[in-house]
């Protein structure tokens, strides 16, 4: 095999999320065939990136100002708060280009299994946040696995006093999904959640 | 979404072997969440490999020194020399540990599909080696697919006139493999090619 510097960064690459050994060797034989047409490039923009990219000190978006673009918007709803386990949550959210109220980034869900307690998670700073008086609502984005509904339960039960209107997404049957495909949960979830039209 | 740049980095990541854009944006976040632990040190990784791996003048392989270790190497026999594709093939070849001859990397096989004739290959090279007098066998380790076999016959046809024995790696069924998952290609080439024992 080859050098030491080879080997590591195979190593450091195959612990990123979606790849493993061998891919990460795929993609550091494609980085040292295409040098100057990836490789060059590529550490360019992983230090742009590593440099300017900053943490949003309110919300915890990640972007290159801080407080982020969504955060000092003036279009944009300061009394609707979107609560969301993560970045990559938040971009799903503004790829539909529907919400206009601005985020909320948790850093994560509750966990028994991974040992996450409150103090883990972005909760004081939304405390703060709705402390300030001008949230109306809070609206939990949370995954809908068992983690993520212990986190809106605990977030219920921390601001169900705050005078702030709490809500989550509507769950049920994804769009264009056929109903012998979806577990039995979504539909007993469904059939429980049904509305007359 | 995030900036420019973070945009910028996810769309060189999705064009990596093995990744699309949303592997890439996954890969992305996770390194901005661990910036100490994960982004830096590949920035760090991927500026050696960038600055001290170069592609050995002699056969090919990227090493930090040219020729490479296996050229330079001793132990090994410089009468053999195995022909291999890419050098992820010659790493697959390494990790057997059995093949104590040189190598030469092609960089590529005949393809008419992608338009790749004999001159965008590292054949001339192979035909100095061979001129040198040194080399008796030359092994064609290339895949077994069509583009594959296609340029085993043509360094066949190329140099079966130099005085070297030419061979290639035996191709049958694969160890561990179970007859009723097998192409009927592999089977009729196994079945024509059968030894007695």
């Amino acid at each position: 095999m080859a050098g030491q510097d080879i080997e590591n960064l195979i190593k450091q690459i195959a612990k990123l999320p979606a790849l493993g050994s061998r891919s990460a060797r795929r993609i550091v034989l494609y980085l040292l065939n295409k040098r100057e047409a990836a490789l060059t490039p590529i550490i360019e923009s992983l230090q742009k990136v590593s440099e300017n990219i900053k943490t949003c000190e309110i919300c915890g978006n990640f972007d290159t100002s801080s407080p982020c673009p969504i955060c000092t918007s003036n279009i944009r709803d300061d009394s609707l708060i979107c609560v969301v386990r993560d970045v990559a949550d938040l971009w799903a959210m503004e790829r539909v280009s529907l919400f206009k109220g601005k985020y909320h980034v948790l850093g994560g869900v509750l966990s028994a299994m991974e040992g996450v307690v409150p103090e883990d998670l972005n909760i004081d700073a939304l405390e703060k946040r709705i402390a300030s008086g001008k949230v109306k609502e809070l609206i939990l984005a949370l995954p809908a696995t068992i983690d993520g509904q212990i986190t809106s339960h605990y977030l219920l039960s921390r601001f169900k006093d705050s005078g702030v209107k709490i809500t989550t997404l509507a769950q049920g049957i994804p769009m264009g999904a056929e109903l012998d495909y979806m577990d039995e949960g979504t539909l007993q979830l469904a059939l429980n959640s049904r509305k007359q039209l």
